[in-house]
């Protein structure tokens, strides 16, 4: 594999490609706006996703699995959704296949049509709060706290590996509760459980926010959201959490009795997360030799790899670098020892950094001789020599090192990088040549949200939560405003 | 929750059925055909499936993700393959839907039909060797070992929870080998690897064996399985390890050049197991109180049920019961404490007996001066008084036993239940009377199979690995035939 790798600064979103496609995160394939996800990838994906889960259960969720259909009939129940979903979708018409009576292959058999098409799930409200209505009948029943890893199809128009593709994979959860106020209490801590894991294991920094009605997600009261912001300045929602009302519980007739046996609509919530992260993560810390991936989700955190002429020094090498990997090992580190013959260290130093594996051990036999190795740091590229005595403690403590840099540096650029602007002038400005959020008035209109949108392609990213009140006026259309909100150009 | 499940003997269907809905490992759902796996099966499932992956991944295996989307064309390629698959599929033609201009909700939008057809994968063979061929180019890119954990959609007429259902979730591994041998070495590891988790994990005895040329998986040289046997005496196919030969490299066009620059197609080899296999634990093992699951993938291995009369008791007792709690939480055995007072200890009791959980500790105020607890085993419903002292040692001790009675216990009656034949009345008379595999000499022919099939509704499950040599003639045909092959009804 060759790095070839697009400047950033030459093309962001080349650059972007560049490391998904070499640093074997994902693939094209055959299907139109699908990918592949390669074992790379994937390894990574699996990482963010066993600790997401972990984070569900430990705070009561349970897992389930509901069907990939959804009755066409089910998307039109509430009302706000269908307009936000029903439109792009995959649409199963059939159930059957037949030899082309003309002998070219096979064909859609005709007399094998549905009575009802089944939609290819973009989302699992519908179907999960049809299955509800026969599982909630009293206050003993809730909350019903129920989440679901899936692939999710939406048909979109333009996509781009991981940030936006036809099929993704992603966690929904869906929640039921007997009164608003825990409801929102689950909204607000699912949104809690999102920025803890971007900024705690993803190394990214995250506003937490509500979305304006415009934003909101179809058939939700209120729409939370934690907004990253990537190298090239613009925005990306890495997660939501709904408040979603009795909008579904209404629409699918799910009632519980209280303790007092009255009857009430339950309330509800529904929050995810998908592979899109994976995409937010390499365009959040990596540089133009490749990736770097914070070491608490890298698959691999270490990589050590032998320098040596000929098979005597190799033997040597091998033994030494066994040890050296069960010894990290023990320690509870992901370490992986390349004894590959086929590659030269040059080879393997840029494959590895490529594929932005934390840290790098080289150790030759002079080394050896000083009872020594050569830690490079992926992110920063500092080398040093470090004794073979205690190592793994000064490993560990290493990845939490870099874990924590990656952090404050991300956290150092989008601080550099929220912006107040006060005149129209300045805003369009800093867009163009800042970039990153503007924070700036608005008067609270979607008309001057959308005329915003429509000038700039800048959209409002989110009103923060606990948001400083401050008097001032629309930067469009001058009207009173009493907050700031984020706008960016985003993903 | 009332257990009123329908005796085995009175209709063993509607006892499963009782299990699954009752249990509650499933639901029937508004989709035809697909099921709703609820919380309890799911955490099931999860156990099955990440013992499974870790044994995948100690050798040598990865995850990746292909796309649930397969282009009509690519099920023509390989020729027995589209025979085998193509016919019973869901057909995604559209991908939008719009609002009816008559005001009906929405429609499928005939201006958006695809240009070609999708199928939702009914197995990934196709679209991974269609990938295979840009990711291998030479002998240095092989084994090429990779598994998906994936949802697959096949279209059955006639459907049962977790047995046969149109969506299932399952995984499929995918090889690619630079020769037979290795090929089928790997076909063979992975049957073995499934052997030993339906034994030592799933308590389940099972035959290792190769199917007969019609019971073939399309497209495959040979189809190794694993046959287990249910408590009503058909026979369960419990997983698939198929050597693919250079069939699907030759439909696909992959080939790799060999260490002397020589270019030969590539070597394939893929197995899976689904959710079925939570069906086949549940009907080999439970009674006519409910499920019985083995400890190793019980998702509760013990249940702590407190009996107490009043607060004053009850407070004592909560005290008691979650000091035991941690104390088995430590000891690593997965436990739950149930001090819910909404219901009664025998409810409870019922409860937990339905759902299988494999150990039940009663502890009361007399215990407690005794310091002891009343320790119950779901599968022999054997009572205790063990001393608290050492508790959690015993209590491991009790899950290795009680885990390899399960298994013995299925053994000996899948022992009883192969039963040899000589003579055609002989044959259907054991397979009404008493069931189970059947071994029978047979003449070698789909055509006597088949007949065989159609006058009996047994098939040939497999021809054991290792099978003994012995001359004689077919059950029905009366030719020469060398070995016995194993018949049975099955599911």
């Amino acid at each position: 594999m060759s790095k070839e790798i697009t400047n950033r600064a030459a093309d962001y979103a080349q650059w972007y490609n560049d490391l998904v496609l070499k640093g074997q995160l994902a693939d094209y394939s055959a299907v139109r706006g699908c990918m592949v996800i390669k074992p790379y990838g994937f390894a990574l994906w699996e990482k963010m996703r066993d600790t997401l889960d972990q984070m569900f259960k430990d705070t009561g969720h349970e897992n389930a699995y509901f069907p990939l259909f959804i009755p066409k009939s089910f998307l039109s129940r509430e009302a706000a959704h269908v307009e936000g979903f029903a439109k792009e979708c995959a649409v199963v018409t059939h159930y059957r296949l037949k030899n082309d009576p003309d002998g070219n292959g096979i064909i859609v058999d005709p007399e094998a049509r549905l009575e009802e098409e089944l939609i290819v799930r973009p989302t699992s409200e519908t179907i999960i709060w049809n299955t509800y209505k026969t599982w909630i009948q009293s206050y003993r029943d809730l909350p019903l706290l129920i989440n679901q890893w899936a692939n999710v199809v939406r048909w979109e128009m333009r996509t781009r590996l991981f940030l936006r593709t036809t099929e993704f994979l992603w966690q929904e959860g869906h929640t039921a509760h007997a009164n608003a106020e825990e409801a929102i209490a689950e909204t607000l801590q699912m949104l809690d459980i999102y920025a803890d894991f971007a900024e705690n294991y993803m190394a990214l920094p995250v506003i937490k926010g509500v979305k304006t009605a415009s934003e909101r997600f179809a058939g939700a009261v209120d729409t939370y959201c934690i907004e990253a912001l990537m190298q090239d300045g613009k925005a990306l929602q890495a997660g939501t959490s709904h408040f979603l009302g009795q909008n579904f519980a209404k629409a699918f007739d799910v009632k519980f009795s209280d303790k007092e046996n009255k009857l009430d609509y339950v309330w509800a919530t529904s929050w995810g997360v998908s592979t899109r992260l994976v995409g937010a993560l390499v365009m959040a810390h990596s540089d133009d030799d490749g990736l770097i991936l914070p070491p608490k989700i890298a698959p691999v955190q270490v990589v050590i790899i032998p320098i040596y002429k000929g098979s005597e020094q190799k033997e040597i090498l091998d033994a030494k670098g066994k040890e050296l990997t069960e010894r990290l090992k023990k320690a509870g580190i992901r370490v992986k020892f390349d004894s590959n013959d086929n590659n030269r260290p040059g080879w393997k130093f840029a494959q590895y950094e490529l594929k932005g594996v934390p840290v790098r051990i080289a150790m030759g036999l002079r080394d050896l001789e000083n009872q020594t190795v050569e830690v490079a740091r992926r992110d920063t590229k500092e080398k040093t020599s470090l004794p073979l005595e205690g190592l793994p403690e000064r490993i560990e403590q290493l990845l939490l090192d870099i874990q924590q840099q990656m952090y404050q540096k991300a956290l150092d650029y989008r601080q550099l990088h929220i912006t107040a602007a006060d005149h129209w002038d300045e805003f369009v400005r800093l867009l163009d040549e800042k970039g990153g959020f503007i924070a700036a008035h608005w008067d609270g209109t979607a008309e001057t949200e959308e005329v915003i949108k429509d000038k700039t392609k800048a959209t409002i990213r989110c009103i923060p939560l606990n948001n400083p009140q401050e008097d001032g006026v629309c930067i469009l259309s001058g009207k009173p405003s009493r907050e700031r909100v984020l706008f960016a150009r985003a993903y």
